[in-house]
């Protein structure tokens, strides 16, 4: 029998999605699961492009451009000058979800063997990707008790080597809910600019931040690393569009336009349905965004102010995206939310919420904490807390 | 300036799409452009496919499960076993089109440095995802001449390392229209057990077979390479749903499975949309496939028939898919397809062909054969041919 490849054993498993097959079970016995562990909004998806795809008049389903429609494209650069962005119809391709944008952007910067650096905690599935082109995660620790701020530019250049060709940040951040400051993006241009490496910048939370003072830094509004800065964006999140599976890769280095280019070609087209529903997204009204912000803004609160309660709870105040990482009272968070699907429930009832260790790339941080996503309503928020609450009781005394 | 990765570099423009600006130039000027160069067929799409999404009361586009629907896969089961073949759910995930199927099942089974062996010529986009996943590529020739028979297991044995890891293979096949016998399947089976290969088999154009005596084998059909065989679909071909973007990729090993289903947690899920469609073209009637064969079928009788009466065209009579190779009167036929698009016309037409240098791996292999993909209707092709014999005679007294 042939052995599967080493990266296909090395491969992680999404800590999002592991415990899928317990909440199965669980779910096969009956129970209802509050899901805190993904990042699936419960909000609806624009009805502007819903309809698109529900009216088209397509008779023959056809492969699309490489890149992309192109008329999604240009009203995409219109989008983003809108949004004080200066993106131009060619430094876009749209991909198959921002997911496959991160592939193509670490297969265009970096090298089997070559090291990109990641802030951790981060996105889980970096990793998966990283492991996928044969490059090597370095994480960059920072931590829950200064609120995920950047470590000193000193810190970065400890990790500096020869192999290192890229920093990839998530901003706002999953699984942090880390805005980043005027002064971290800086830091972060000068990191790249000093060391000649490219600035992968996962924007797929752009939208999602909650205090009038606070303001989005992308990195396309950066003087000086026009050359170094990769933007990764998304429709998933933005219209509540998870499962169009359509985002794209934004640069105004050719190269790297050029490179990304033919990662598409090889994969002929993004999806066409998703693509018609995602080109209408943009015409959805201010009014839908402006409710959605007013509704996670009181998701968040709610959450953090009824995590405060369980003692022994720590979490910091997101102040984007829709994620927090909480430190638990638990010795192993994995096995705690492992028992709540498993052997836990409440007149009935439980919630799954994704182990954050598996969102460090050191071995041994984040034993002890998980990252909890407010993507359900209110209610149902204050009722999961509730169970975690009970849970964490029962499990404590076992 | 951060410099992009050899792998970038590296990556082949796909033969099928690098001239598709030459098109869109071409298109400019007014010109009608006959697309022979990719396999978008021009038939339409199963209304109940279309119907399904555009009857859908999704209100929130989720992601779905990174297997694919539950409900897709069991009926996928379903048909496969209708079909002879002997697959369980378990055994299927749905991807984002063949060609994510094709990403997976090389990530799975080879490592970066690892060689895979690909009769040549092959689809092109072979090499793109071995490039991308750091595989060397191995190609053992078949010919024209003897309308790409494989070679003895010997010729496949002078070429077998320590490093070969698998061997790929597309039947029926893009760009040959070759249809393997059994004992060509049989031949590759036994050389994968004796050596501890994958055997991964591209069959996404199974139904696409013209003459009553012949018969698809498929990999899954092979008793003793049950641990070997990797099969990838896709609905594009099948249902001409190729702007979908949903394939699979189904194997009864499970370790393969696991790994693969890593890959797939990663990018967390196929499209939804498309899902819908692919689900419901399951329950396409029989006369849609009946009709479809027999109009391919007439096809390819008619766009041999007319190359075969240019001067100096040789061409195969392809058993099965939609494409064949024509070996032109020309030096260099990737020189001529550019001059098609760029500076030629017959009454402001013009035609697109695929330069089959690209669909080989042996370097000055192919140079001067075209791939023709028999996707449009009879009078098109014939007029296609037409513009192709008086462009070849301009070509020829240049």
């Amino acid at each position: 029998m042939p052995r599967i490849s080493k990266k296909g054993q090395w491969m992680p498993e999404s800590p999002i999605r592991k415990l899928v097959p317990f909440a199965e079970m669980a779910k096969k016995k009956g129970h209802k699961v509050y899901h805190l562990n993904i990042g699936q909004p419960d909000i609806k998806t624009p009805e502007v492009a819903i309809n698109a795809v529900k009216n088209t008049d397509i008779t023959v389903l056809e492969y699309s451009h490489s890149a992309g429609f192109e008329s999604y494209r240009k009203k995409l650069s219109a989008y983003y000058k809108t949004h004080g962005l200066p993106v131009e119809t060619e430094d876009i391709i749209i991909t198959t979800g921002g997911s496959e944008a991160l592939l193509f952007a670490i297969g265009t910067a970096l090298d089997q063997g070559e090291e990109i650096i990641i802030p951790e905690p981060f996105y889980a599935n970096y990793n998966g990707f990283s492991t996928a082109s044969g490059v090597t995660v370095v994480p960059v620790t920072t931590s829950l008790e200064n609120n995920f701020e950047l470590p000193p530019i000193s810190e970065f250049e400890k990790l500096i080597t020869p192999k290192t060709k890229a920093i990839l940040i998530c901003n706002p951040g999953n699984p942090t809910g880390r805005l980043y400051t005027y002064n971290e993006i800086v830091l972060l241009a000068e990191i790249v600019k000093k060391h000649d490496l490219f600035l992968i910048a996962d924007e797929v939370y752009r939208e999602f931040i909650y205090d009038v003072n606070e303001k989005h830094y992308s990195v396309l509004n950066i003087e000086g690393i026009e050359q170094n800065a990769i933007m990764i964006d998304s429709v998933s999140k933005r219209f509540s569009m998870c499962g169009a599976r359509i985002g794209c890769i934004v640069s105004k280095n050719k190269d790297v336009m050029e490179a990304a280019m033919k990662f598409a070609q090889a994969r002929l087209s993004p999806p066409t349905f998703a693509q018609i529903a995602s080109e209408a997204a943009l015409d959805t009204p201010q009014s839908y965004f402006d409710e959605v912000t007013i509704e996670y803004k009181s998701r968040r609160d709610t959450l953090v102010e009824e995590l405060n309660k369980i003692e022994g709870v720590e979490v910091g105040v997101p102040s984007g995206a829709f994620y927090c990482i909480a430190k638990l009272p638990v010795d192993n968070a994995d096995d705690f939310a492992r028992w709540l699907l498993e052997s836990y429930d409440k007149n009935g009832e439980t919630v799954m919420i994704a182990p954050a260790e598996g969102f460090y790339s050191t071995q041994g941080l984040g034993l002890k904490e998980v990252r909890i996503a407010y993507v359900l309503k209110k209610e149902d928020l204050i009722r999961s807390v509730e169970i975690l609450k009970d849970a964490l009781k029962v499990y404590n005394s076992l």
